[in-house]
């Protein structure tokens, strides 16, 4: 890879960027009841007027995100539409749970906001402090910010205490899981809530975030050998289908957490481990090698997995790939990482862009062809503008940003325009660092 | 198509069902804990313990009614085998509900019997009556059948009463739907709880039969250019996805259950509506004109589904589709739905079928591809085995079937196999009316 194909990527990841703030911009605002569309066809037509709430969610934060940390989206327009998704949230979002005093969020509203289905996990509430938090940031309202820590406080009860508020029956069969969603979505809420909040809010999420860090490396099974889906609260593999599930973009996506983690803690044990295990290891057993791409799901004995979509090539997995895949690299400089980068990207900006609309199909037959040509849908939203790894985006644009990457917070919030920032910030390091570059001249193609 | 032709596919599903039958006495009985297992690998191996109810229920449902219908089945170890399984379901499957003296039947349990996961719907109480009522039939135990009605008379509860005790929170945007799947699946139960039970029995669920057939009869939409899987309780079309989303092979399976009915019934109007609206139409919009086989879903007005699978071929939608081609031509004579026939028979039987270790494979990409190599999983079962059609298959190896069809009973359960012996049943007679196939061999390739 070179110091031309460097330049291409990031130039070309700024364009995706600008075209798909525009394509959300345009299309999903409903000017009427407030809150976005997000099922959104191939051309921008709203084909579904519900309201997913991970999605709106995802949605505030990232506007907020590109206004208060890019100079070029620091706009009024991107501003108004991130508090008035907010205010849509705030009204509708939250419902009454099943045990009483708690809440939980809908998973799905009609346009008007009014509750279709509430799931019986975490992750609706997890968006919704992520919504919170970050307009808090923007608009200085400590309302929202109290609000996102109160809702955090309830979740932590859920998955460290009891789990009965989330309206699960008790079941004798259904065994307790540590499942890699879990302790990876409360690792990316933790790096949220403390960004830039000072000693007292970091010594309150330190403990949890150590734990997180632990339920995750629990998922390193098989001597090694493999990142498993679930395992028992205990750590050790799970019986059947559940417990040898793969899902090679979850496994990448926890890398890079662990990754910055390490980055901010300083810990190279870490570091490594999460290097060898959660980066290395999903890049090798996930890429199909007949036509290429990342697996949405595997089974770590070579049965057939019994999800139906289990050989689709999705665009989050290999959006994860990338921001770890080059932040592994930019932490170690090794340069067979900047290769596997260049082969992630080549998938990725060939088979996902819609060239001819804007905006990225999300899904992908296992031979590459697009499957189904929505833009947005249930669980794909506002797709690159929902970039990772743009914590620290407007910084990005300033010299020495790598030096500050350590007080970046870093959320994950399964966009198809995840890598853009991302990578755009990696790049940027790199291209600053003419030894990086130097080494992949001579070592690699 | 040619008698020849006719002889030949006849003589293929008889192999067939042999083979499959053979596959799950081998494969599939769980010799320690009772039941069956269901999550069975493309060369017979066990790859998952969890026993699905559904399966479990449709498993003893197929083994008794091959016992009782067909001389070549009716052997002690088919006996047996349903009386373990049905031992295993009556011990385990019941759970109590969240409404204080209803049961709800589990989703699916451990290897040992533990509840693992509830639904909150109607279906695995459906398969339990299933496996009841026809428990009872081959025992002549009548506490099983009273089971059976008991759990009947719940289920009519939550359907046209009360859905409550489901465990769904009551949403206000979570409108009330009749779903196809509902009417579609309480038609099947009346006529499997009526089967020569007498006029009594037949009396008692008179009424419910009669709404059954109005509910299905709702789906049809648009002026009667499409069946629509979702409609209010009122038979309108509903907003967005789930108003728009069509399920070919779902259409299929209630055209022929509306043929029986008819048949039953000596209703002309409802033979008619049922062969143009739920046979010809669904086979229109739903075959795949560019690579064959029937699409699993579709967007009424062309948006692409949001179901990630929508394009995959499955087993179970071409057996529908035979058996209700089939069914619609031997009511009719219509000489293109012969052709038909033997344009769904050559798609199913050169995709399906895995002629180096037998049974089907069930799921295909869009090309015809396996996509998924397992024999069994979480919704595929004991495949063809569970035929669908073969209520008197006893009778249809005796001369004049045909006429006593009016008498019987059938059940779809959504087996690999449904095709079997409903198209051995049909085939026979065609083969017996040379009158028909003079017809195919002037107006038919």
């Amino acid at each position: 890879m070179s110091v031309v194909k460097l330049e291409e990527c990031r130039e070309r990841l700024r364009t995706e960027l600008d075209n798909v703030v525009d394509f959300w911009l345009k299309y999903s605002h409903d000017n009427v009841h407030g809150g976005f569309f997000t099922c959104i066809g191939k051309d921008g037509k709203v084909y579904d007027e519900l309201k997913y709430v991970w999605l709106q969610g995802r949605q505030v934060w990232m506007y907020c995100r590109l206004y208060r940390t890019m100079d070029r989206f620091h706009k009024p327009e991107i501003l108004e539409a991130a508090k008035a998704g907010g205010a849509f949230l705030r009204k509708f979002a939250r419902v009454p749970g099943t045990s009483s005093g708690q809440w939980k969020c809908a998973f799905c509203l009609t346009r008007d906001g009014k509750a279709v289905k509430i799931q019986r996990t975490i992750f609706s509430e997890c968006f919704y402090i992520m919504a919170m938090d970050e307009l808090s940031r923007v608009t200085g309202d400590e309302d929202m910010q109290l609000e996102a820590e109160e809702m955090m406080k309830q979740l932590i009860y859920w998955v460290q205490k009891d789990s009965s508020g989330l309206g699960r029956p008790q079941l004798p069969g259904d065994i307790p899981i540590n499942s890699m969603a879990v302790p990876m979505m409360l690792l990316c809420l933790v790096q949220q809530l403390v960004e830039g909040r000072g000693q007292e809010v970091v010594q309150k999420y330190r403990e949890l975030g150590n734990w997180c860090v632990q339920q995750i490396l629990q998922h390193i099974q098989r001597n090694g050998t493999a990142i498993l889906e679930n395992v028992s609260p205990e750590g050790s593999e799970l019986p059947g289908c559940l417990g040898r599930l793969q899902n090679p973009g979850h496994a990448l996506e926890a890398g890079w957490f662990l990754l910055q983690f390490s980055a901010e803690s300083g810990d190279e044990e870490l570091q490594r481990t999460a290097i060898d295990k959660f980066v290395e290891l999903p890049y090798q057993y996930g890429w199909d090698k007949e036509h290429g791409g990342l697996f949405y799901f595997l089974d770590v004995d070579g049965h057939c997995p019994t999800q139906l979509e289990w050989s689709m090539k999705l665009w989050w997995p290999h959006c994860e790939a990338l921001i770890a895949i080059l932040m592994a690299y930019s932490q170690t400089k090794r340069p067979e990482l900047l290769e596997r980068f260049s082969q992630v990207y080549e998938y990725t900006f060939s088979h996902f862009p819609d060239a001819k609309s804007g905006e990225w199909f999300g899904y992908l037959t296992q031979e590459g062809r697009v499957a189904l040509d929505l833009k947005g849908g249930p669980f794909k939203g506002k797709n690159i503008i929902e970039l990772d790894n743009c914590q620290d985006a407007r910084a990005a644009e300033k010299p020495n940003y790598f030096n500050k990457m350590s007080d970046g917070t870093q959320v994950s919030v399964k966009q198809m325009g995840t890598v853009v920032l991302a990578a755009f910030d990696q790049l940027q390091l790199v291209q600053r660092r003419p030894d990086l570059v130097q080494v992949e001249k001579k070592t690699l193609h």
